[in-house]
């Protein structure tokens, strides 16, 4: 029988080490700072069809299975896409592993019949605390700056270490740990890759929850709905047992974990980020209408603008589907080349046109009273008086409409949310190198001597 | 003798009729969500010298003390600054007003002296609801939608209307009531300014408080300093005896108000912004510097944009110094072409410089672990340990830097900031008339007709 | 027998009316102004394919066949690319027109056949005079400001009117004349489209040549096959028979012929500008490598700038080939929402991708010596001690490459392509115009209504 | 008796090694590549006046001569500008020597005042060959990449090397060559300042003119008078004897050469960017006037957007003067902050405001017809009549307002402009550099860590 709201809930008090804040949180399911999300993610539960289920953990065989699977990506919460992520980036590094690593196979199929049987919710545990960069994981002052397997038993391995940014680890069932990247020939202990249930003795998890205050979340329609607490991950001698080990010392495959992960990352973020530069268009126009403000020229231009950048991000995301790439099974994979340049253009103007919103949306966006205050006989005419820009009153919903500007784009979530934006994957420099690797130069510089009349290219790069 | 502190907290249990979230606040210097600013107001009283608080109150008559002036207004905390610059746009007034105003500029005179004498706190009062943009104040469906004078007594005005951004209003003695712009002849009734007391009687102040929420200070060691509560203040058939009163009809002198304040709040805006835009390319550096980035090429670019910006900020707000333009009175104003520069260039700028150092930063800057955390002996030395990037050990202090760097901008503090610093002083727009109102173009087209060789310039514009 | 390069060269000596400078040309084919490009015309005659220029005049009718048209497209040269762009463009708005208008369908065909039978060049002559831009065609001081039908016999009409932007038309056989514009009922008389033979009477042809000077060909590897003459056409009572006749007053169809045009010109201009992007990402890579920079972080960066340059471009080229449009008869158009984005995108960055070039050539990019001082056995020696950056030596090379990038990017060329690149096809504002035109803004406001909680998008716009 | 215009030609006549395009040239006063700037300076001979001669030879002693410097500066053509700037940096030089280089500091001070005395032009030779750009001068395969001694004599020293960007090199009287960098202890033999009569035995000097060709001067009626020739300056074996010698072997002041020349070029450069930017904007205002749409409404933002980038390069120019360093013995420098950061800036923006005159011209900026056809009576009439836009008639002068935009902003000038722009004085990333160095870190972090409450700074950088 598959997993109900209710049967989440009770899955979560199993024991966990969450704090916040430097207090104990004994129950999740409870606490101000997390029910919330729980109440989303069971919910989740609860709503969702069978078919649509089985669906999810397919791999795209086509160009049109791809562009579907990205469709559903847009609808799914993150703690979900997250758990889809992991999913699907065990299979493909699968795909990618020798043959030789047929014990690694099975086990990351086994676990996967479990994810997808029991449908739990993964966190994945990628970056590591890192230390001094400037420094190799193997010459760190502390070894355990990456994580790394410290003790070896027969039946499994003990780790120790941190990762640093796992979103929604305090609410998940299990934390899918992956190396933060290659490791070399003399670090076979920091290879290593594994689930761990969130209970297991030794992990405790530490959490920033960047929303709104539980007692404010009238006055954030929207970004209630998104405070996934963040969790910082410290794994202190935590046993994980052989089945739920995926790679150990192996390190020539420590990059696969981390590279098949970046590919679903981007496109997933690329597929969001379009729908979000989508969204926030049509905010932008709402705006400008009730605000009698659609026939000014320069709002008219800032429109406009926004309008060119969510096309823009949408082609690339188009050109990433429509270009994907086929692995030997015969599975498609989005196109790196136009996935990055999508991440790199999209992120990098997302804040000037939460900028064009407040310039069409004006000081009330700031400044516009709360939802208490509509909901008060005695003052909420004064709302629908002075807030209303048309003869037929649309001061309370003008008064919501501003409300929701500010919570979407001037809030701790908008924060929040340009930080996401433009470091998940890697930040812009990341985005940079990737798009670079996987464009042609090549045919680039065939086309330049051509134009120059400098002879043909020599074909070295 | 002068207010202290104890005096300040309470001047405010007056009566006033103040709300949030739909609840009355019964005395402002208790309430969690007000009383944080009240502290830090009564702390500017108890801490001043009697020299300086005299000194705030000259107009500058020299290059040289318009730059102290400048000084002095970015050490002020922001319902300070709004009360000087109150005073000292009711002193430009007063000398633009023509000689048949007398009576007005006597009234002026003697609140100044009030003001300067018991040392009160002023919010400012300029937009008003506007109801339909397209339509002029005289024919909006409600005539309230801008502020007007609704009845007259021998002893006064009776007023109605609301004005939409009275920062600080809720913890002020008075509030400064200005037209928001010129009015027509038809239009005298929309004309009037005046001096409102908080608690009088018929106003009403509701609150938006866009800082963190009082639980959450220790998690905002920056921001819970700079909370001032958003007013959107009714006036609701509000009494103002007459000598209180500034202007009552006569429509020519509308626009004085606004443009006199204009002055001096985009000059202000224009320094705070230089001094913001050098603290946040200290931020940068000690991110770096933790983060041990320092000599990352691409780290090093976004270091030198951020102090090119700040440079370029600088050098707008130094020319706007240095090119001071002299009243008949003798009195230094900042040069308009200069001043509304910096503020576009800065303004323009700010969204990037942020991103800028969220991509120094990297991910903690969302992350990173809470303040109570490093409170708890128990969890404390896992951020120790594992946010350390020297072998020294900064992991507390790097820490804290996070905490420090999400809260200044990442939170909801960094969202109000920039759409105050887009829309305060009215949006990137009236920026660009209002400086090319004050650009030499006639200068511009003699050059270009001297390189074109097309003939002198014929002096028509 | 298909036209040859030597027939191409006969059929120019036909008595045309060609200006440059105040001076007739007598014979286009040898004038120094003129016959480089008539050489390169002619050698298109020469070199082509039977069957490629059969395909040339096909409509395509999928995605498949829009994009290899796309494909052709950047082969052509500019005048054989705007031949074949209205001759599609005649076909468009054949299909376009109702059926009442079968005569002129009739017309076109027949016109068209004898384009494609005869293989002739057009050029496209659509930006009228203009005169006062504020006053509609019909209301202008001068009514042949908009090219207009000045009388009408039983055989045809006499035409009178300017073209300004008539690429190319002192080496076509025919301009093709469109209303630049849709007209008003009372403009019947500029309601007019027609095929003008260049050498009709009354027709004269000013020109600016805005490549090289012909003595200098030599240090303009590139350029020098680039110098379409710009044509002003003026159109002093030239009479056009009948069957040349296209729209002769049906003002409803006015708008048919520039917006069938608009749709190829744009598809055609985004493709040749991922082209061209991709070019130039070529020309950077050789400078850095030659100039030993391609290590260089800064260098590196603007590297990988461009890449994301080009690739976004290719992006909304791809998205606007692979979300093509079918017409009622099956053909398919591409995406204007895409093509408008990409020509927006395109076109707002070329000149920073030029700045870029010039920052990784270096000054030599301005300095380098010319090509003759290579061919001076007694100079050639300094250039290739001093120009080498490499122990095998590569003087003699990196001067050329110098050479050809001051060709490309530093020259009058590139002030020419860059006015191209951003008016061709009307100009930023137009393309911001006809893009948030055709984006859904109604789906957009639907996520916006769904993000915020304010209910179901009612459906109105 | 002071040189004339007459002189000047005479003393060109010197037996000059001077090649173009590989042929030698004869008389560069009267070859049509170069006797249209020797013109040009001739005038500036003819027409200069005794007592502001004089001047140009002084250092500024306070903020207001050092405004006054720069106001001549913009004045000046570029060689007068260079032979100024070369008579300054010696001075410079010659402050920051120690007392042990008298021998040089009084050679320098003898030729400084032949140079005022004789009034003759300089070209300054600062950029070597540089061979491969990873390897020290020292470590060259060609150990003339960077400009050296190769032999001493009693009577002076033997030269060999390149310089490469030797503007009006062959108009000038003589050259002089600084080091391009600080040298390295084992690198005495590079460490050489001289100054080299232009006809010196062994001085070759190759020539790139980036103007217009001389049979279209009258098409260009802006750049014609900016066609300094380009040098690329060979010396094989050029002896200079020792009163011409500024530095021989002394490593340490090598980079006090390139240092003190930079402060005045980039001042210079950024007066002058300064000029041009106001005078563009008075070039768009006239298009915009003559196009009649100066109401339009992107039209006007784009104006303003011109007005804009002007001021804040003024701002820069300003702050950098008012905010002077002075040099211990009282001289007045301009701030390198400032200065470097309006060069950024304004070399950042160069291209945009010149698509932006694009855009406002419209397409005739590319294609309006030339010279020669005003003057010709026939088709005068033509352009009358349709480049007319308002009843008055405005066609001739519209006309050449056109040619004048082409000429300033689409033609080889405007590439060569765009390149000295963004490379004098080093590009961007020597901009960014600089600035950083003298922006105020220290005080930056101090701010910071009082707003996150983080403690005093502890005064390390």
């Amino acid at each position: 029988m598959p997993m109900t709201g209710e049967d989440y809930r009770e899955s979560l008090q199993d024991g966990r080490v969450i704090y916040y804040d430097g207090k104990r949180i004994d129950d999740v399911t409870i606490h101000p700072k997390t029910r919330s999300m729980v109440d989303i993610v069971a919910s989740t539960y609860d709503s969702e069809d069978q078919e649509r289920r089985e669906g999810r953990f397919s791999l795209p065989r086509s160009v049109e299975e791809l562009r579907l699977k990205m469709d559903d990506f847009i609808q799914w919460d993150d703690l979900l896409a997250a758990s889809i992520l992991g999913f699907l980036t065990l299979r493909t590094v699968s795909h990618r592993m020798a043959d030789d690593m047929q014990i690694y196979r099975q086990r990351m199929a086994d676990w996967n019949k479990h994810c997808k049987d029991d449908n739990i919710r993964l966190t994945i545990c990628l970056t590591d605390a890192k230390g001094d960069r400037a420094v190799r994981p193997s010459r760190q002052a502390d070894p355990d700056s990456y994580l790394r397997v410290v003790d070896q038993t027969p039946d499994g391995i003990v780790i120790n270490g941190a990762k640093l940014h796992a979103t929604g680890a305090a609410i998940s069932h299990e934390l899918l740990v992956f190396p933060t990247k290659r490791m070399s020939s003399e670090e076979s202990q920091w290879a290593v890759a594994c689930a761990v249930p969130v209970n297991s003795p030794g992990l405790t998890i530490l959490n920033a929850v960047p929303g709104p205050h539980h007692e404010e979340f009238e006055n954030h329609p929207f970004s209630r709905h998104h405070i996934y607490p963040e969790g910082f991950a410290v794994f202190d001698h935590v046993f994980v047992p052989n089945e739920r080990v995926f790679l150990n010392g192996e390190v020539e495959h420590s990059a696969t974990f981390p590279h098949s992960l970046g590919l679903w990352q981007r496109i997933g973020g690329s597929a969001k980020m379009a729908e979000e530069a989508d969204m926030l268009v049509g905010l932008a126009h709402l705006l400008a209408e009730e605000n009698g403000l659609g026939r000014i020229p320069h709002i008219k231009d800032k429109l406009a603008e926004m309008i060119l950048h969510a096309t823009m991000v949408r082609a690339a995301l188009e050109a990433a589907i429509s270009n994907a790439e086929f692995t030997d099974e015969g599975y498609a994979t989005p196109s790196e080349l136009y996935t990055n340049a999508a991440k790199y253009y999209g992120s990098t103007n997302l804040s000037r046109m939460l900028n064009h919103i407040h310039d069409i949306a004006g000081g009330s966006v700031l400044t516009v009273p709360l939802s208490g205050d509509l909901d008060n006989p005695e003052i909420a005419p004064y709302l629908e008086k002075y807030m209303s820009t048309k003869p037929e009153g649309n001061g309370a919903y003008r008064t919501k409409l501003m409300q929701s500007a500010r919570d979407i784009t001037a809030s701790g979530y908008a924060g929040t949310w340009q930080v996401r934006v433009l470091l998940g994957g890697g930040g812009l420099y990341a985005q940079k190198l990737v798009a670079s690797h996987h464009y042609d130069v090549n045919r680039a510089k065939a086309l330049a001597l051509e134009a120059t009349g400098l002879g043909a290219f020599n074909g070295t790069s």
